[in-house]
């Protein structure tokens, strides 16, 4: 981002990461900041979560306690509402119960070093078939020369991704990160608690 | 995208548009093909679009006839119901009544020329107030330095643009391209014309 006006720029947050959930939607009712994960919100004497707001870092909601289910990646803003943080599908569980920080999002500002993520996309499970690394944001794999609309396995090198069932970054999110699973994702159901089938179309670096 | 083996990339498209649509979920039922724009569905027999394969190009759908209401930008890929191409709004009124295509979309492949795009974002409208100037995606505007959640106006210098209300490419999407309205948005209201707020918290390029 070219800055063109210094007085843009917001101060530099305190730490590396911080977040604020709320047990009402838009930012109302009972309010807390989190700097490191949240296994149980309702440890914490919350029945749900209903609105967030990302002040600093990159982190990842899940639908149930113990970070399992449906993954929202949440950067930095403002989530007034369930629906501004989950995907767009038909499965519609209005729950987030708990949340950690994405330590390997690779740091901005722009112009990234783009070298800093890479993953690798294998056609069939356990890492065989046809492949490809990629390096940048891919709205389309298929518009990038990907065979279909599914990936068998990948393999994370460096950085986090976020990848998304329907182009255009839709539909659900599997967080990647190079620092789970040793980086490695060898069959759809290590993409997610909730993975269904191997069906991705668009993935993206996450950044913070 | 570095290309690790050949055979995976599939044949270039006959033409620069193509998208196949079916009154039907799942590509099912009654099939149309289009390589220019439909300014309403109805007049091809259809009573609604209800999946959509997108073979070539970028488009977007909308939610009424004439390229009015929700807007939806339609990469390279598979649609297969409304969820899959909707936001993650509230709003959920599942029609897709018109389409058309991206024209200023700038072509792949990656590495790309990101000269190509850039837009300015102004803080208030009619183009005064801070500003920044971008050719890149922002998953987070906040994130890099923008200072709220809002923009009040845009001028697109090239290319074609999404911005999203929510961080992370969701909740209601607003194409902004070069060659309309002379690439000049002063007011939220140019947005489109589903816009209620210039909240605005993310913003890609659409490439084809």
């Amino acid at each position: 981002m070219a800055q063109t006006n210094p007085t843009t720029m917001n101060p530099m947050p305190m730490g590396p990461f911080k977040i604020t959930v709320y047990d009402q939607e838009h930012f109302q009712g009972r309010r807390m900041e989190f700097t490191a994960a949240c296994q149980n919100i309702m440890e914490c004497g919350m029945d749900n979560i209903r609105s967030v707001k990302v002040e600093c870092g990159a982190w990842v909601g899940y639908e149930h306690t113990s970070f399992c289910g449906q993954q929202f990646v949440l950067e930095r803003g403002e989530y007034p509402r369930w629906d501004s943080w989950s995907g767009s599908n038909a499965y519609h569980i209005e729950r987030m119960m708990s949340f950690r920080p994405i330590c390997s999002a690779v740091r901005i500002p722009y112009p990234q070093n783009h070298k800093d993520c890479r993953i690798i996309l294998f056609e069939r499970e356990n890492f065989i078939g046809r492949q490809f690394e990629i390096c940048d944001d891919y709205p389309s794999l298929q518009a990038m020369g990907w065979c279909n609309n599914e990936i068998g396995s990948m393999q994370v090198q460096s950085g986090a991704w976020v990848c998304y069932q329907y182009p255009g970054y839709r539909g659900y999110q599997y967080i990647m990160e190079c620092d789970r699973h040793g980086g490695e994702y060898k069959h759809y159901r290590e993409f997610g608690s909730h993975s269904q089938t191997c069906q991705i179309q668009s993935i993206r670096r996450i950044q913070q």
